[in-house]
């Protein structure tokens, strides 16, 4: 169990294999760095990777008062420096996508590449009205009226289709584990989202940049990427079939096909 | 005031106009008669026009048991029978697609034309999911909990951005009007949908068809009309760019120009 | 036979209906006045059409030296004034959405809507390309070579498909009906079109406005519509789906019930 | 220079690279070996990479009667078998794709995995004739004429927009290369895939898949990729964004990452 203190607030985080080439994974809201377990036997054959649980995310310390997402933007950089890891692949989904872009805007000499999934420039007033019903919901304290509140919009109509048993043995299991604690948390999150706008300060991002995207994603549809993609000098633009927003859970193949691919290809100009 | 009495349940209804063409129009599952009479000047001018609230709908009867959509289709047949209207126009939009598409798999004889907005052949198992959360917030009765649960993903991201004043005021007005009788109907009518798949049997409609779709419409997608366009043979298929699921709410003039040019047009088979 | 003169050249129109609303059609680039007589039944019965023949098309006068759009912008102007329309419906499909749009740019006070379909606000370089390689082919005088050149990408897979003994004898139809005159003179109208944009002037345009596209509209695909769309404010957008360029022979119906009902339909500000 | 010969008839192949990993490439019908050079210093570090001349193609041998895409397939069964090559990534782009369907159909006992970019299942009535056209400039000899039928639809528009200069040179290059012996080759490969219909076998394909389509490629539109991906069981399937038809060489990094990411990363299933 490693643990990072910065402010006297702890934040848990992982390392995985050995690779040359470090791999950093910012986590959804969601989510916590036991989302990617499944996936870490693939990746740290090839790369050294780093996850981390946002504050009040996982096994990271509740905080007591909210605050914005400038906060997470420290915590990352205090780990990167903390490890020495220099020229990292910063990859973020969805909320951690938000807070590797702000990374980027502040601290883009501390990476060589940066992948931003299912993620957004601007949390727009619908975004922020899907967030105000998420925190409402949390308030309840009820886990099955949290999932009804967040998850069916998440996937895409075939993974709801075809996982229908999966989702339901998701919604009891949400009725378990969360405690007051973890809504409060959850909250704090979503507040500090709410006033995410880097729409005039990601031009300045210069790194090779790979955005990916999915065709069903509903919470940050893919003109929220296509906004990005023009933002972003010479960034890269991928999107995934029959996907919705968590894009890593319902297509790992094409996903992880995508950001292994990206981060080991040269970046030389092609003289076609 | 008038109303239709099926089975001794009571349905209200509105005739608006003296057009020779009828145009009746069914409603989304939270939308009454009242919710088209900002149009009734405009299409009264051309069109006889029926709006009838469904069972649990409007100024219709509650009823206090549960039923299937099919109880709709057989009050829509009454209503055109006691007003004794031959080869109308049938239009509905979303839930009122839905029982369109029983109607005319049942009743085509009666129809000349048909219009379905924003609709879909089959409640597939995500669709059932946002159903069970409009269920689960419901049966709270607390109008902002509903509205948080329901409002957010019906509208556009463009609509959303432009309007956060109307939507303010339309959350503060869902607290007010909805008591709970009115939210035990909402219950029936969602339910009464859940069952619904027509997929197999819309095959059989062979009368002019229009099939309105909405590029940002995440509760009844395009994919939904594309399968419905599929099925119905020389069926009509436009899209409304930049728009949500309450199509004829957000885009008014593009819907009823479509509409309204759709009823009018000639249908003879053009020899280009 | 009907013509206009203006500076010593003569123009061919015709004038159907008796209809109160005028609407004045601009043809696209290979049609002429003929390509909309399938039409001309349905549409008289509601409305004064006017046709025009460009110049170098139709029976319209060819010209002996090149010239640019403002020309044939010129020629809708004196149209308009001797037949004293005032007010009329302008539509333009493709080369005659780009002189309607340069229309409105300069004289939208004789304009009381404006429909723009399968056109484009700029003459950009693969369009460009496109149109070199058109006159490249009509230089071969060769009509075979000709509609090998330009037609395979106007239309949809759909309607290739289905239409396979239509199109083979609309090959061999081309073989025989053009002339060297007449290829002439479809090359000046491509050179008319290489400088058109008015990417910076539309923003002018302040008349109720329907812009038409086509999903598989490979010349003037859906991003040069939304283009327009964003310049000309409150402009409604709709997409005609499995649906190539020359949209009104593809889907007639549901062409021409989006421009019917978009000239009937009111434009009052709707309060929803 | 190495060949293989079949039948009498010599095929020129390149092998580059060590790798334990080995990634068969198959051209597009106006690619040769060449087109794949500016990227074998990055795939070669990876991969043992084999590239191959179709026959009627680049330094293969021209044929003197037509055939079907059937001899192409031996032709890379032949090879693989002489290079004793097992368990190999197919990859195929285009026309190279549609050989590799028909190679997988037949020989995926063969293969390891398999890739199929920007192609289709079946040559569709528009792409036959799409196909004729190029016949038909083809059979003039004239590099400039063929330039003009078949370059401007093959890119994006902003590849167009923005490499006019090299849109140039390419096309007074076309007018010297290229000798009748080409032209005449080029021909019999149009044809060889003119018959082209695997829709109803490439069912049997239960290889890991991956589907590369662009979401401006108009000569094998994504609609081509989506009935692939629906006819192939667990294929997977990303789109690069703003690219047309020559994928690799409009967007080589999206291209690449996805491809070698793909090769690289483990099929087992991942439990979530």
């Amino acid at each position: 169990m490693s643990f990072i203190e910065v402010n006297h607030n702890k934040a848990y985080y992982e390392v995985h294999g050995e690779g040359e080439t470090s791999l950093v994974i910012l986590n959804g809201i969601m989510m916590s760095s036991a989302s990617w377990q499944p996936f870490m036997g693939m990746l740290s054959k090839q790369f050294k990777v780093v996850l981390l649980d946002f504050y009040d995310q996982g096994k990271s310390e509740y905080l007591e008062t909210t605050y914005t997402q400038d906060l997470q933007v420290e915590l990352v950089k205090e780990l990167l420096t903390a490890l020495d890891l220099k020229q990292v692949t910063l990859m973020g989904i969805s909320y951690g996508g938000e807070v590797a872009m702000k990374f980027a805007v502040k601290y883009q000499q501390m990476l060589s590449k940066l992948v931003l999934a299912n993620t957004t420039a601007y949390t727009n007033q619908q975004l922020k009205a899907i967030g105000d019903s998420w925190i409402y919901s949390a308030k309840t304290y009820d886990g099955k009226q949290f999932f009804k509140a967040t998850i069916p919009p998440i996937y895409s109509s075939e993974f709801y289709e075809s996982r229908v048993a999966w989702l339901d043995a998701r919604e009891k299991l949400f009725d378990k584990v969360f405690d007051e604690k973890w809504y409060e948390g959850f909250i704090r999150l979503v507040i500090s989202a709410e006033t995410h706008d880097v729409r005039d300060q990601i031009n300045v991002i210069n790194i090779p940049t790979l955005i990916i995207g999915a065709d069903e994603d509903i919470i940050t549809p893919l003109s929220c990427q296509e906004q990005i993609h023009q933002e972003i000098k010479n960034s890269r633009f991928v999107v995934i079939k029959h996907c919705g927003h968590a894009s890593m859970y319902e297509k790992p193949i094409e996903f992880f096909s995508t950001v292994m691919g990206f981060v080991t290809v040269g970046h030389e100009h092609f003289v076609i």
